[in-house]
C-alpha cells in the first residue's frame, strides 16, 4: 500500500508531499481508497461531507460500528505518514483479522480535507459531517487562487448542495478510534512503541490584517512611510515572546505581502496566527498580546477548546496494550467526532525525531507495525 | 492616449496596475505604442532587447538623434504615472512642433520590464541593450510561478536568442531625455512643477535566504524550534534601524515562505533587501548589518553605482526651463544609458503626494501640460 501512495501528489521542489483536498491528487488518493477497500469486499459510500467510508458489515441494519481510519490530505511540503498511516494501518488490521467473528460492522473512514491547508479551515470533513462548520460558510471559503470549496467540490464530482450535518452517518458510528504518527518525542522519552491519547490541546488560527500604505521604496523617506512589514516582524516576535511567558506554543507560519514588490513598500501584510497549550486562558492572553503589538484585533478563524477523549475508552485501550497515556497539540478528525459525543479515542505511533508537516516526518517500520499490531487487539476488543 | 491605457492591466483588487513584461497586458501596451507611433507616421524598430523604437527620420543616415521616453510596465498595484508619463508626453510634445525644422532624428523609446516586476531585475530592458545585463543570466532568470524570461519572451514572439548589448540601436542614440513623475516631494517643497534630474543614487537588491527546519506548529516546543520568521523579523528591524544609523532608506518590500501553511512552521524564508542612499558606502554598510542581524551573506541581485546625469545637458536644460535641480532614489532607465556614456538627462513632474508605486500616485493635470511644456522646449532646443 505504501509503494502504490509514495509518488502521490509528491512535489519536486522540497520533497514533500502537497495533498490538497478537491485537487486533481486528491482525487488520486480517494480512488486508491476505493480500490483497496473494494478489493477486500468492502462497501463504499460518500458521506454528504464527502468523506469516504468503507464497511464490512451493514452499519444501518446492525450498528452502530466501529470505526478505524484518518485521513489523506497533507499541508504543504507534508510528510508521508501524518494521514495515510492511520488508513493503511487500518487495512493492514483489517486483513489480520477473521472479519467472520466481528460482533459489530466495523468501518474505515478516509476524512476529506483534514489539514486544512487549500481553504484554510482544518478538519473541514469531520467539521462538515457533524455540523460544527456551517454549510455555507464553507461553501464560500476560498483557496489562495480564489476558487471557493462549493466550486472545488463540484469539479472534483462532489455535489456542494449536500453539505450540513450528516445525521445518517452519524448513527452509524459507535466507536471510532484514529491511529496517528506521534508529532513529538513523548513516545521516544518513555521508550514506548504505541501511545494512547488522553487529550487535545484547545487550539486556534487567526488572522491578522497588517495594513500600511504602499510607496516607494527609493524615493520615500523613512520618516514619511507606513510600512506593515514592521507591524509584521513585531507580531512574529511577540507571538513567541508571549507563547514563551504563557508556556503555549505561537507561530506565523503563514504570511501574504501585498504587493510583494521589490521596490515596493507593502500596502498590506497579512499574517496567521497559530495558537495552542494544555489551558484555553494561556493561548488566549498569547492571542491577545500579539494582537496589542499588532495594534489591531486578530480574526478569529477557527478555535476549538480542549477535546478529552472518552475515559473508559482510553483506560481500556491503554490497559489492553500497556502503553502510556499522551496529550497532543495537534488536531484530529478524532477530536472533532469526540466532542460531537461520539466515543472516540487515537492510538499514537512513535516518531523518532518529533518532526512532522515536514518531508523529515518519520516513523521506524518496526514501529508502524507495532502500530499495527495495536489497531488488530483494538478492533478484536471492541468489534 | 490617458483614456486608451487606463483600462489596460488594471487590477481589480487594490485598483492599481499589473503590468508585467512579457504577458498578455504588456503585448497590449505595446500594440497602443506602436498605434500611436504608426499613426504619427514614425517608423517603429524592435530591439535586441525587445524594447521598442518610435523614429522620425533616419537615425542610420542621420544620426545619432534625440531620444524621448520612458516605459509602460508597473510594479505590482502600481500606478498610472510611473513610466506612460514619459511616453504619453513625448507624443504629446511631439504633436506640438513643426517636424520639419528638426535638425537631427527624433526617437521615443518604450523601454522593456523597467520595474522587473517579473523577473527581478530592474530596468531589464536598457540593462540588456547596453550589455550591462548578460544575455544567459537574463534568460534564466525566472518567474514567481518558474517560467524563464527566455520563454516569456518566445510567448510573447520575441526571439531571446537575440539578447546582447545592441550595438546598432545604441549608435542611433545621440542624446536621450526621460521625463518621469517625480517620486517624492522635492518639486512641492520647491513650489516648481517641473524639475530637472542631477543624479540617481546608487542602489541596489539583495536575497536573504533565511533558513529553517519545517515542523508542527501545534506539537514541536519552543525550544526545539529553527524558525526562520524569527529571521525576517530579525532583517525587517534591522534594516530599519541601519537605514536610520547610515542616513539611507532601505526597505523589505518581497517576501517569500515556504511551505506557507498556518500550522507548519515555516522550512525557509526569502527576504529581498531594497536599499539606496547618497553614499554607496552607507549603502553596503546597511546591507551588511541586516546579513549580521540574519547570520548570512545577503546576495546581491543588482548594483547601481551612483549615476550623474550629464552635467552640460543638466545645466542646458534647467536654464532653459529655469527649473530647479534634484537627485533622485529612484533607479530608471535614463541612469542605465548614462552610464553606458550616452549624453542623458531627466524630468521630473510634480507629485503632490510624493506617493508612487501606488495606485495612490498622482500629478495633476496642470502639471502633466507643464512636463509636455517643458518637454517641447527640450526638444526644440535639442533636435
Amino acid at each position: 500500500m505504501w509503494a502504490d501512495l509514495a509518488p502521490v501528489g509528491r512535489d519536486g521542489g522540497a520533497g514533500g508531499y502537497r495533498r490538497y483536498a478537491w485537487t486533481a491528487t486528491d482525487a488520486t488518493l480517494r480512488e486508491w481508497f476505493r480500490g483497496e477497500a473494494e478489493g477486500r469486499g468492502l462497501d463504499v459510500v460518500t458521506d454528504r461531507a464527502g468523506n469516504l467510508w468503507a464497511w464490512h458489515g451493514d452499519p444501518d441494519a446492525d450498528g452502530p460500528g466501529l470505526v478505524l481510519g484518518s485521513h489523506l490530505d497533507s499541508v504543504p511540503d507534508g510528510g508521508a505518514f501524518d494521514g495515510p498511516l492511520g488508513i493503511v494501518s487500518a487495512f493492514a488490521a483489517l486483513d489480520r483479522l477473521d472479519r467472520s467473528a466481528f460482533r459489530r460492522p466495523v468501518g474505515i473512514a478516509c476524512f476529506a480535507d483534514e489539514e486544512g491547508a487549500r481553504f484554510g479551515v482544518a478538519c473541514a470533513g469531520s467539521r462538515l459531517l457533524t455540523g460544527v462548520l456551517d454549510a455555507d460558510r464553507a461553501r464560500a471559503l476560498t483557496d489562495d487562487d480564489g476558487t471557493t470549496m462549493a466550486d472545488a467540490m463540484a469539479a472534483a464530482g462532489h455535489d456542494p448542495a449536500l453539505l450540513g450535518r450528516d445525521e445518517e452517518t452519524l448513527r452509524r458510528i459507535g466507536t471510532f478510534v484514529e491511529l496517528h504518527v506521534e508529532q513529538g518525542r513523548a513516545l521516544v522519552e518513555q521508550a514506548a512503541p504505541v501511545g494512547v491519547a488522553s487529550a487535545i490541546w484547545p487550539h486556534g488560527r487567526w488572522r491578522l490584517d497588517l495594513v500600511g500604505r504602499a510607496d516607494h521604496a527609493g524615493t520615500t523617506r523613512l520618516a514619511d512611510r507606513d510600512d506593515p512589514m514592521l507591524a509584521l516582524a513585531a507580531v512574529v516576535l511577540e507571538a513567541r515572546a508571549a507563547a514563551e511567558r504563557h508556556g503555549t506554543v505561537a507561530t506565523v507560519g503563514k504570511v501574504r505581502v501585498r504587493p510583494n514588490g521589490v521596490n515596493a513598500i507593502p500596502s498590506a501584510v497579512t499574517a496567521w496566527l497559530d495558537a495552542r497549550g494544555a489551558d484555553a486562558a494561556d493561548v488566549r492572553a498569547v492571542v491577545a498580546a500579539v494582537g496589542k503589538a499588532a495594534g489591531i484585533d486578530p480574526v478569529e478563524e477557527s478555535w476549538t477548546p480542549s477535546t478529552d477523549f472518552d475515559a473508559a475508552l482510553r483506560d481500556r485501550l491503554a490497559e489492553t496494550l500497556d502503553a502510556p497515556v499522551l496529550p497532543t497539540g495537534a488536531g484530529h478528525d478524532a477530536g472533532i467526532l469526540s466532542s460531537a459525543g461520539i466515543e472516540t479515542c487515537m492510538l499514537f505511533v512513535r516518531n523518532p525525531t518529533g518532526v512532522s508537516h515536514s518531508p523529515a516526518e518519520h516513523a521506524e517500520t518496526d514501529d508502524c507495525l507495532a502500530g499495527v499490531d495495536a489497531l488488530t487487539r483494538v478492533t478484536e476488543a471492541l468489534a
